[in-house]
Protein backbone atom coordinates (compact mmCIF):
# COMPACT_ATOMS: atom_id res chain seq x y z
CA UNK A 1 0.00 0.00 0.00
CA UNK A 2 1.40 3.58 -1.22
CA UNK A 3 2.20 5.79 1.68
CA UNK A 4 0.80 9.04 2.23
CA UNK A 5 3.67 10.96 1.70
CA UNK A 6 4.43 9.29 -2.37
CA UNK A 7 0.65 9.64 -2.73
CA UNK A 8 1.07 13.76 -1.80
CA UNK A 9 4.20 13.60 -4.20
CA UNK A 10 2.41 11.35 -6.88
CA UNK A 11 -0.40 13.83 -6.72
CA UNK A 12 2.26 16.99 -7.42
CA UNK A 13 3.61 15.13 -10.20
CA UNK A 14 0.55 14.27 -12.09
CA UNK A 15 -0.95 17.94 -11.75
CA UNK A 16 2.18 19.32 -13.49
CA UNK A 17 2.46 16.73 -16.13
CA UNK A 18 -1.32 17.83 -16.72
CA UNK A 19 -0.57 21.29 -16.72
CA UNK A 20 2.32 21.10 -19.22
CA UNK A 21 -0.31 18.78 -21.53
CA UNK A 22 -2.97 21.30 -21.16
CA UNK A 23 -4.93 18.08 -19.75
CA UNK A 24 -8.04 19.94 -18.06
CA UNK A 25 -9.84 16.94 -17.26
CA UNK A 26 -7.04 15.25 -15.66
CA UNK A 27 -6.82 18.98 -13.40
CA UNK A 28 -10.70 18.75 -12.56
CA UNK A 29 -10.29 15.24 -11.51
CA UNK A 30 -7.12 16.12 -9.29
CA UNK A 31 -8.80 19.28 -7.23
CA UNK A 32 -11.56 19.42 -4.62
CA UNK A 33 -15.10 20.92 -5.43
CA UNK A 34 -14.22 23.68 -3.08
CA UNK A 35 -10.88 24.13 -4.59
CA UNK A 36 -9.04 27.82 -4.22
CA UNK A 37 -6.30 29.40 -6.26
CA UNK A 38 -4.82 32.53 -5.52
CA UNK A 39 -2.21 34.23 -7.93
CA UNK A 40 -0.02 37.70 -8.02
CA UNK A 41 -2.61 40.52 -9.07
CA UNK A 42 -5.96 38.61 -9.97
CA UNK A 43 -8.61 37.58 -7.89
CA UNK A 44 -8.99 33.98 -6.71
CA UNK A 45 -9.90 31.50 -8.72
CA UNK A 46 -12.21 28.46 -7.88
CA UNK A 47 -13.31 25.25 -9.60
CA UNK A 48 -16.23 26.80 -11.69
CA UNK A 49 -13.99 29.36 -13.13
CA UNK A 50 -10.66 27.64 -13.37
CA UNK A 51 -11.51 25.88 -16.99
CA UNK A 52 -11.84 29.35 -18.99
CA UNK A 53 -8.57 30.87 -17.82
CA UNK A 54 -6.65 27.56 -18.18
CA UNK A 55 -7.93 26.90 -21.87
CA UNK A 56 -7.40 30.52 -22.66
CA UNK A 57 -3.66 30.31 -21.27
CA UNK A 58 -3.29 27.52 -23.59
CA UNK A 59 -4.54 28.68 -26.48
CA UNK A 60 -2.63 31.88 -26.64
CA UNK A 61 0.54 30.00 -24.95
CA UNK A 62 2.68 27.05 -25.36
CA UNK A 63 3.46 26.50 -21.81
CA UNK A 64 6.07 24.80 -19.71
CA UNK A 65 6.15 24.44 -16.21
CA UNK A 66 8.39 22.99 -14.16
CA UNK A 67 8.41 22.49 -10.60
CA UNK A 68 10.51 21.08 -7.43
CA UNK A 69 8.90 19.84 -4.12
CA UNK A 70 11.18 21.22 -1.47
CA UNK A 71 8.90 19.72 1.38
CA UNK A 72 5.92 17.99 1.56
CA UNK A 73 3.84 17.39 5.48
CA UNK A 74 1.02 15.69 6.12
CA UNK A 75 -1.62 15.76 9.22
CA UNK A 76 -3.80 13.31 9.19
CA UNK A 77 -6.45 13.85 6.35
CA UNK A 78 -4.32 17.45 5.72
CA UNK A 79 -1.33 17.52 3.58
CA UNK A 80 0.79 20.71 2.57
CA UNK A 81 3.65 21.16 -0.01
CA UNK A 82 6.13 23.92 -0.54
CA UNK A 83 7.65 23.69 -4.41
CA UNK A 84 9.97 26.19 -6.53
CA UNK A 85 8.47 26.75 -9.66
CA UNK A 86 9.58 28.36 -13.03
CA UNK A 87 6.87 28.90 -16.02
CA UNK A 88 8.16 29.33 -19.55
CA UNK A 89 4.84 31.16 -21.73
CA UNK A 90 5.82 30.55 -25.89
CA UNK A 91 3.39 33.37 -27.46
CA UNK A 92 1.80 30.33 -30.48
CA UNK A 93 1.69 33.63 -32.37
CA UNK A 94 5.15 34.40 -32.05
CA UNK A 95 7.56 35.98 -30.08
CA UNK A 96 9.79 35.96 -26.46
CA UNK A 97 8.46 33.74 -24.31
CA UNK A 98 7.52 35.40 -21.38
CA UNK A 99 9.13 33.77 -17.77
CA UNK A 100 7.70 33.65 -14.71
CA UNK A 101 9.89 32.12 -11.03
CA UNK A 102 8.63 31.87 -7.78
CA UNK A 103 7.01 29.25 -5.25
CA UNK A 104 3.87 27.71 -3.72
CA UNK A 105 1.94 26.34 -1.09
CA UNK A 106 -0.29 23.72 -2.08
CA UNK A 107 -3.13 21.93 0.07
CA UNK A 108 -4.29 18.63 -0.53
CA UNK A 109 -7.39 16.18 1.26
CA UNK A 110 -6.87 12.59 1.35
CA UNK A 111 -10.14 11.70 -0.07
CA UNK A 112 -12.25 8.40 1.81
CA UNK A 113 -10.30 5.76 -1.50
CA UNK A 114 -6.55 7.01 -0.04
CA UNK A 115 -6.05 9.51 -3.11
CA UNK A 116 -5.16 12.79 -2.67
CA UNK A 117 -7.43 15.91 -4.35
CA UNK A 118 -5.33 19.48 -4.25
CA UNK A 119 -8.05 21.51 -2.02
CA UNK A 120 -6.20 25.17 -1.99
CA UNK A 121 -2.96 26.49 -3.66
CA UNK A 122 -1.37 30.11 -3.47
CA UNK A 123 1.71 31.18 -5.54
CA UNK A 124 3.85 33.47 -5.88
CA UNK A 125 5.01 33.20 -9.62
CA UNK A 126 6.17 36.89 -11.33
CA UNK A 127 8.35 37.93 -14.29
CA UNK A 128 11.91 37.04 -14.54
CA UNK A 129 14.76 38.15 -17.10
CA UNK A 130 15.73 34.86 -18.01
CA UNK A 131 19.09 34.66 -16.82
CA UNK A 132 17.22 34.52 -13.20
CA UNK A 133 15.12 31.37 -14.26
CA UNK A 134 14.62 29.13 -10.69
CA UNK A 135 15.06 26.11 -12.78
CA UNK A 136 17.55 24.78 -15.88
CA UNK A 137 16.38 24.13 -18.91
CA UNK A 138 15.95 20.42 -19.46
CA UNK B 1 -10.65 26.43 27.34
CA UNK B 2 -10.09 27.99 24.41
CA UNK B 3 -11.16 26.16 21.05
CA UNK B 4 -8.67 26.05 18.15
CA UNK B 5 -10.30 27.50 15.89
CA UNK B 6 -10.46 31.10 18.20
CA UNK B 7 -6.66 30.17 18.64
CA UNK B 8 -5.80 30.67 15.32
CA UNK B 9 -8.07 33.82 14.49
CA UNK B 10 -6.19 35.25 18.04
CA UNK B 11 -2.75 34.25 16.63
CA UNK B 12 -4.20 35.92 12.83
CA UNK B 13 -5.05 39.34 14.63
CA UNK B 14 -2.47 38.93 17.25
CA UNK B 15 -0.05 38.71 14.04
CA UNK B 16 -1.70 41.83 12.15
CA UNK B 17 -1.88 43.83 15.18
CA UNK B 18 1.84 43.10 15.43
CA UNK B 19 2.82 44.53 11.65
CA UNK B 20 1.23 47.53 12.25
CA UNK B 21 2.87 48.24 15.35
CA UNK B 22 6.31 47.27 14.25
CA UNK B 23 6.28 45.04 17.15
CA UNK B 24 9.37 42.50 15.99
CA UNK B 25 9.64 40.45 19.48
CA UNK B 26 6.10 39.78 19.18
CA UNK B 27 6.25 38.65 15.68
CA UNK B 28 9.47 36.49 16.28
CA UNK B 29 7.37 35.31 19.33
CA UNK B 30 4.41 34.84 16.97
CA UNK B 31 6.42 31.59 14.34
CA UNK B 32 8.18 29.05 14.65
CA UNK B 33 11.45 28.36 14.49
CA UNK B 34 11.74 26.73 10.71
CA UNK B 35 9.02 29.58 9.57
CA UNK B 36 8.89 30.39 5.82
CA UNK B 37 6.87 33.41 4.17
CA UNK B 38 6.91 33.16 0.79
CA UNK B 39 6.12 36.88 -1.28
CA UNK B 40 5.99 37.70 -5.26
CA UNK B 41 9.23 38.33 -6.50
CA UNK B 42 11.29 37.69 -3.56
CA UNK B 43 13.02 34.72 -2.31
CA UNK B 44 12.17 33.10 0.98
CA UNK B 45 12.46 34.22 4.19
CA UNK B 46 13.15 32.32 7.04
CA UNK B 47 12.84 33.53 10.84
CA UNK B 48 16.95 34.31 10.43
CA UNK B 49 16.09 36.81 7.65
CA UNK B 50 12.58 38.19 8.86
CA UNK B 51 13.81 40.80 11.14
CA UNK B 52 15.81 42.68 8.87
CA UNK B 53 13.72 42.89 6.05
CA UNK B 54 10.86 43.80 8.80
CA UNK B 55 12.95 46.65 10.58
CA UNK B 56 13.97 47.83 7.20
CA UNK B 57 10.43 48.31 6.04
CA UNK B 58 9.86 49.88 8.86
CA UNK B 59 12.27 52.09 8.87
CA UNK B 60 11.30 53.59 4.95
CA UNK B 61 7.10 53.24 5.44
CA UNK B 62 4.47 53.78 7.65
CA UNK B 63 2.90 50.42 7.11
CA UNK B 64 -0.92 49.63 7.58
CA UNK B 65 -2.49 46.13 6.81
CA UNK B 66 -6.04 45.34 7.17
CA UNK B 67 -6.69 41.54 6.66
CA UNK B 68 -10.14 39.54 6.87
CA UNK B 69 -10.21 36.30 7.66
CA UNK B 70 -11.99 34.27 5.22
CA UNK B 71 -11.48 30.52 6.09
CA UNK B 72 -9.47 29.09 9.81
CA UNK B 73 -9.41 25.14 8.80
CA UNK B 74 -8.42 22.65 11.64
CA UNK B 75 -6.61 19.17 11.32
CA UNK B 76 -5.19 17.98 14.73
CA UNK B 77 -1.82 20.26 15.38
CA UNK B 78 -1.91 21.57 11.91
CA UNK B 79 -4.15 24.30 10.86
CA UNK B 80 -4.71 26.57 7.96
CA UNK B 81 -5.82 29.99 7.45
CA UNK B 82 -6.77 32.07 4.04
CA UNK B 83 -7.63 35.95 4.41
CA UNK B 84 -7.63 39.09 2.34
CA UNK B 85 -5.13 41.54 2.71
CA UNK B 86 -4.79 45.15 1.75
CA UNK B 87 -1.27 47.10 2.62
CA UNK B 88 -0.28 50.47 2.38
CA UNK B 89 3.11 51.41 2.38
CA UNK B 90 3.55 55.08 3.44
CA UNK B 91 6.94 56.58 2.63
CA UNK B 92 8.29 58.44 6.27
CA UNK B 93 10.28 60.66 3.62
CA UNK B 94 7.25 61.82 2.21
CA UNK B 95 5.10 61.32 -1.04
CA UNK B 96 2.38 59.09 -2.36
CA UNK B 97 1.46 55.48 -0.19
CA UNK B 98 1.72 52.50 -2.31
CA UNK B 99 -1.17 50.34 -2.02
CA UNK B 100 -1.16 46.64 -2.15
CA UNK B 101 -3.99 44.13 -2.38
CA UNK B 102 -3.93 40.18 -2.30
CA UNK B 103 -4.28 37.16 -0.57
CA UNK B 104 -2.42 34.84 1.76
CA UNK B 105 -2.78 31.56 3.23
CA UNK B 106 -1.01 30.71 6.18
CA UNK B 107 -0.16 27.25 8.42
CA UNK B 108 0.00 27.83 11.81
CA UNK B 109 1.30 24.59 13.80
CA UNK B 110 -0.24 24.13 17.81
CA UNK B 111 2.26 23.91 20.27
CA UNK B 112 2.62 21.81 23.35
CA UNK B 113 0.96 24.58 25.75
CA UNK B 114 -1.96 24.58 23.26
CA UNK B 115 -0.71 27.97 21.62
CA UNK B 116 -0.45 28.61 17.93
CA UNK B 117 2.31 29.21 16.10
CA UNK B 118 2.73 30.50 12.30
CA UNK B 119 4.93 27.95 10.20
CA UNK B 120 4.21 28.51 6.61
CA UNK B 121 2.91 31.88 4.98
CA UNK B 122 2.49 32.87 0.94
CA UNK B 123 0.80 35.72 -0.24
CA UNK B 124 -0.24 37.16 -3.97
CA UNK B 125 0.33 40.58 -2.85
CA UNK B 126 0.96 43.29 -5.43
CA UNK B 127 0.33 46.95 -6.12
CA UNK B 128 -3.09 48.05 -7.50
CA UNK B 129 -4.55 51.56 -8.44
CA UNK B 130 -6.15 53.59 -4.88
CA UNK B 131 -9.67 52.34 -6.61
CA UNK B 132 -8.90 48.85 -6.62
CA UNK B 133 -8.23 48.74 -2.65
CA UNK B 134 -9.51 45.22 -1.53
CA UNK B 135 -10.71 47.02 2.00
CA UNK B 136 -11.74 49.60 2.93
CA UNK B 137 -10.37 52.54 5.16
CA UNK B 138 -11.62 52.68 8.23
Amino acid sequence: MQSDDSAVREAHTRWIAAVNAGDLATLLGSMTDDAVFLSPGQVPVGRAEFPAGFSAAHERFRIRCASELQEVVIEGSLAYTRCRDSLSLTPRAGGDAAELAGHRITLYRRQPGGHWLLTRDAHTLCAVASADRVLPDR
